[in-house]
């Protein structure tokens, strides 16, 4: 998998490409991270990126063209996305995920700056994606977050297959409470289902465990599985 | 504002925080970021910071221990927040960051790694925070957006005030299309009405297209505006 970063910050991207599971991902090759610069794509001296909004306001937006000029210098694979990272954009979430890392080759991602992007530039994206409900400074903390997710569902990244499944959000649920050594830290103790020793009880707890948190914390998490379920009544 | 990121991975940070608005911040000393490593708390020869999960199960669990040495071992400010970024916790959003950046004067950030930490972590941490309903391999990319996004709204960082209202989820809304020159570029013109000069169709335009554009893309937001919205009957 390739991850082209349209960027006016590459140098951001440094310590985190090169730290964690994500730095031996891409030190095994299972994906590859390249950075464009937009601002290397201007032909006036000041190699100038953003501009004044149209109709006023406050803050600056970044140019079409520079934009344009970058994307349109990269290779083009078969399988290729152009996300545009703004607030405006589909939340990520865990099915997004997966769906990038089966049905692409390439992954391009536009990084907002500044009060955002000309509008225009979603002729060039084929998706815009949020992080979330709230605004960072930069788009590259969004952008980040998608390349990790995504690379970490690559075969090969995350150690064994296993630890893929059975956790959050990859059965529409919260994960259960978890626990390891000590068995008893200061005066909290390990549940003693869980050092029982039978697997059926404890596969009964965690996910009651599950349930519950879900049902308590994110009622809308808990309403959306509910709704997933085969039908009790045939 | 004193940030403390309790990480196993401490130079994850380096060139974020480094660099663009956030790094200027720091250079300002608008905010202060501080990183602790669990594994500097770890008393065996082989500094291990991770077990076996009780109960069976792949993957390996952050140590209560260490975790609870590398916090106790902080300075403890005035007003405290401990949150810990894990997928189980609050979504985060724009209301959390503005209630942050007010109400605190410190806040600790436990990142979790491996499949997840300790359940007994929670008795250290006030708030169990999520970056949304996805799965990445570490907690510092959520610790990055929440520290991004709550240094943005410290009074200094953003250049003009004005700039942090009317855009994206500050009034519960997605922001409007927003262009900058060329007027025309390519075979995409400005809108018109943005370059009439005429203050109050251009408002009400881009009202209008932030009502638009929240109905089509965020029905679950633009159900939420609605709600908050005062009656029209009186």
């Amino acid at each position: 998998m390739r991850f082209d970063l349209v960027t006016l910050f590459p140098d951001f991207f440094t310590s985190p490409l090169g730290s964690g599971l994500l730095g031996k991902a891409l030190t095994r090759q299972i994906a590859a991270v390249h950075c464009t610069n937009p601002r290397d794509f201007t032909s006036d001296k000041h190699h100038r990126v953003d501009d004044e909004p149209y109709g006023g306001g406050v803050g600056m937006l970044m140019k079409p063209e520079p934009i344009f000029a970058a994307v349109e210098s990269l290779p083009v694979l078969p399988r290729r996305a152009v996300l545009l990272m703004t607030p405006q954009g589909e939340p990520m979430h865990q099915a997004m995920f997966q769906q990038l890392a089966i049905d692409h080759d390439q992954i391009v991602i536009i990084c907002g700056h500044y009060e955002g992007v000309d509008e225009r530039v979603l002729h060039l994206a084929t998706r815009e994606v949020s992080l979330g409900d709230f605004v960072l400074t930069c788009g590259e903390i969004p952008a980040l977050a998608l390349l990790n997710g995504v690379i970490r569902l690559l075969p090969g990244t995350v150690g064994k297959a296993e630890s893929l499944k059975a956790e959050s959000f990859e059965d529409g649920l919260l994960d259960y409470p978890q626990y390891t050594r000590p068995s008893i830290f200061r005066e909290w103790a390990v549940p003693d289902v869980l050092l029982s020793g039978n697997h059926q009880a404890i596969a009964q707890w965690r996910k009651k465990q599950q349930l519950e948190r879900t049902r308590d914390r994110r009622p809308d998490l808990y309403a959306q599985w509910l709704e997933a379920q085969p039908s009790q009544e045939s």
